[in-house]
C-alpha cells in the first residue's frame, strides 16, 4: 500500500472549523452542567498499561490499539474512561473522600478493521459516581444525563432503563443455568425478538411459563415488571421496590415521559451489575450513550464500593444538536505598507470591543474575492497612514 | 517487570481536578484570543501515518510512539501539530482561500527513555498562518503569542528573535562550508559560548575576523546585527531591512521591552527558514514555546507557499500563570429518604441560580467530616418532607 501525503489512518478524522466550533460549545455546556452538579473534572493519560486498563475494560481485545514502550511493556490507547477513572478514584488521594464524583470530556480509541464510517477515535463526556450504593446515586446520574441533553436543546431525549441483577434472578427462576442465561442476554442485547423466540423454544422452559418468558422482551413500564417478580424471593422483591422508587424520583424530576422501563434491557458492556440505561433521541435509531451501576469493577482496583455513571458520545450529540449559536461578526481589514499603523490600531480597537478581526496585508492575498468571501464585513484601507 | 494496578506508563500523568480546572481556564482564554484574531480552530486525529506526519515532523525518530494498524501500516501518535495542520491546509478545501489562519489546542506525544520528570504527553496551544510570505505575517504571530500571554496575566513574557536565513548567509560570508555551518548552529542551539569559542578556533576563519565571528553569539538588538550584514549582498540587506521593519511593528504593538534580537538564535526544529523565536517568562529559565517561519514544510504537501506560526507549552504556562479565579461557592446538601423531595427541589433551585451543588444521600457517606470538608457550605436536611 502506498500512502499519499494527505491520507489519514483508518477511522481517523479531521474536525474542520465549523465542527470544532460546535464541539467547543457542546463541551462548554456539558462540562458546566457536570460541575454544577458537584463533579470534579479529571483528565487521564491517553496511554495506559494493557495489564491494568486494557484487560479490565469492557472493550473487545481486537478493538484495542496496542503498542510497546521502550521497556517492552504493552500499552493501549484508552478504549474508555470508566476504568481509568476507577483507577484514579481508588488511589490514596481520593478514597478517603467517598462518595467521589468525577467527570470527564475525553477522546477514546477503538481500532477498526475496515473503512466503514465508524470512527476509530471519538470523544465522550460523562461522569462516575463512586462509593455510593444507594439508588439515589442511580437516579442522580440519569437525571444529570437528562439535564446535559436538555441544555444542548436536545428536548426529545429518551432513556431505556433495565436492571441486570433483577433480570439475572428472574432468568434463574425460569430454571436456566448460567450458560443459557448468557444466551438469553445476548439475544436481548441485539433486541432480536425473532431470534429470542427461536432460542426460547430450545430452552428447558415449562410449557405453562413459555408465554410469560417470551413476554420478558416487551415490557415498557416498571408496573409490568411485577408479573415476573417472585414475591417469595426477598432479593427480587427489594430490587423491584428500588426500581419503583427510582421511577418515582425520575418522574418527579421531569423524566416521566422520557423513560421506558425494559426488563430485558441489557448492555454489551459486561461490567454492569444493577440499574443500566441507554440514551436515545426521538427519531434517531442510534444510541447517544449509556450508563449504569458497575459495583464489580472497583473491586479490581482493591475497593469494595459501589459505583455508577454514564458516557455520552459527542459525535452523535453533534449530529442531532440544533445549529450552533449565531455566527459572530468577523471583520476583515485589508491593508498596505502605507497604512499599516492605522490597520493595527483599528484591529486592536475592534478586538478590545469583542469583535473578531482578521488583519491581512493585501499584497499577500492571491485571490482577494475567494479570501474575502466568508467575512461579515471587509474594510479596505486606502492611502497613507 | 510486574505492573501494579495503579501504575501509569512512563511520562504519563493524571490531571487532578485542581489542575484540570486551571487548564480549562487557560484553554478558554487562549482559544478565545486566537479566534478573536481571525483564526479558525481545528482538531486533527491523534494517530497519523508514520509515512506522512512521522517522517516530516522535526521530532527525533526515537521520540515517536509507533504502532502497527490492522493493515500492517506504521502509525504514530502525533508528535507536534505543525505538520498535521500543514496537511489539512494543503487539502483542496482550504488551499483556495490562502492565506489560511488555523489555530489549535491539542495534546502531542514524545516517548521518554526513562522516568526523568519529562512528560510523554503534553498539550500545546498555537496557530499556523499559511500562505503569507510577508513580514506582517511574522509580526502577527509574535504579537498574537504576546497577547495570549498577557491575557493569562503572564506580564513578564520575553521573546528572543533570530533569523535562520540571514544567519546562514552571514556564516557563508565567513567562508564556512555547510558542514561547518551546521556545527556552528548546533553550538548556537545549546547557547554554549565556551564550546562556540573552542569551535571557532578550529574553523578556517580569518584572524582579522575572529573577534567579529565570536561576537555573533552575543547580540541583543537589531541595530547590532548591522555590523555583520554585508551591504554588497542584496539578499542580506533586504532581510536586514525586514528585521528592522519587524522591530518597528513589534515596538508599536507593545513589545519594545519584551524582545531580544539574537543573531545567533537558532531552533532545534530543523524546518524553520526565516524569522524564528522562542518565548520565555522573566525569572524562569525554560521555554514557554517557540515559533517561526517554515516555508519549506508546505512544499512537502505540494504547496509552494510561505507559512509561520507558534506553539505554546500548556504545562509550562500553568506553572507560571497566577492562581485560578476565585473558588466558586459549592454547597453540599445532605438528605435522608424522608426529605428527598425537599433536597432535589432545593438543589435544582440553587443550580438554576448558578450555584454549584452536590446532592448526597447521607447514609451512603462513611466519613461525613472527611467528605464535607471541601465544601463552602453544608446544608443538612432533617425531618420529613
Amino acid at each position: 500500500m502506498t500512502i499519499q501525503m494527505f491520507e489519514k489512518p483508518l477511522g481517523m478524522r479531521d474536525d474542520f472549523p465549523f465542527i470544532a466550533k460546535k464541539k467547543a460549545e457542546l463541551r462548554a455546556s456539558g462540562t458546566n452542567i457536570i460541575q454544577q452538579a458537584g463533579y470534579e473534572l479529571l483528565q487521564t493519560p491517553t496511554l495506559e498499561y494493557y495489564e491494568t486498563i486494557g484487560k479490565i475494560s469492557a472493550i473487545a481485545d481486537n478493538a484495542l490499539f496496542k503498542l510497546l514502550d521502550s521497556q517492552g511493556e504493552t500499552l493501549v490507547l484508552r478504549p474508555d474512561m470508566t476504568s481509568p477513572i476507577a483507577r484514579v478514584a481508588a488511589s490514596k488521594l481520593l478514597k478517603e473522600k467517598m462518595p467521589v464524583r468525577l467527570g470527564y470530556y475525553s477522546n477514546v480509541f477503538r481500532a477498526q478493521k475496515r473503512e466503514g464510517g465508524r470512527p476509530a477515535e471519538f470523544e465522550q463526556m460523562g461522569v462516575e459516581l463512586i462509593g455510593d450504593d444507594s439508588l439515589y446515586a442511580d437516579a442522580e446520574v440519569i437525571i444529570l444525563a437528562g439535564t446535559i441533553l436538555k441544555n444542548l436543546n436536545i428536548e426529545s431525549s429518551r432513556f431505556v432503563i433495565g436492571h441486570t441483577q433483577l433480570l439475572q434472578l428472574i432468568l434463574e427462576d425460569f430454571g436456566l443455568n448460567q450458560e443459557q442465561i448468557e444466551q438469553v442476554r445476548s439475544a436481548f442485547v441485539s433486541k432480536n425478538s425473532v431470534g429470542f423466540e427461536t432460542l426460547a423454544k430450545q430452552l428447558p422452559i415449562e410449557e405453562s411459563r413459555m408465554e410469560s418468558f417470551i413476554g420478558l422482551i416487551s415490557t415498557t413500564t416498571v408496573e409490568e415488571w411485577q408479573q415476573w417478580v417472585n414475591p417469595h424471593n426477598s432479593k427480587q422483591s427489594s430490587l423491584f421496590e428500588e426500581m419503583k422508587k427510582l421511577k418515582k424520583i425520575l418522574d418527579r424530576n421531569g423524566l416521566s415521559e422520557a423513560v421506558t422501563y425494559d426488563l430485558s434491557f441489557n448492555s454489551h458492556m459486561t461490567y454492569y451489575t444493577g440499574v443500566v440505561f441507554e440514551v436515545y433521541a426521538a427519531g434517531s435509531g442510534f444510541s447517544l450513550g449509556n450508563g449504569g451501576r458497575y459495583d464489580g469493577l472497583m473491586k479490581q482496583f482493591g475497593l469494595e464500593v459501589g459505583a455508577t455513571g454514564f458516557g455520552l458520545r459527542v459525535d452523535r450529540l453533534l449530529e442531532i444538536m440544533s445549529a450552533v449559536s449565531e455566527q459572530q461578526e468577523h471583520i476583515l481589514i485589508l491593508f498596505d505598507a502605507d497604512n499599516e499603523d492605522q490597520a493595527f490600531d483599528e484591529a486592536q480597537k475592534l478586538r478590545t470591543n469583542g469583535t473578531r478581526v482578521t488583519l491581512q496585508f493585501a499584497p499577500a492575498v492571491k485571490a482577494t474575492d475567494e479570501f474575502s468571501n466568508h467575512f461579515s464585513k471587509v474594510l479596505r484601507l486606502e492611502g497613507a497612514n
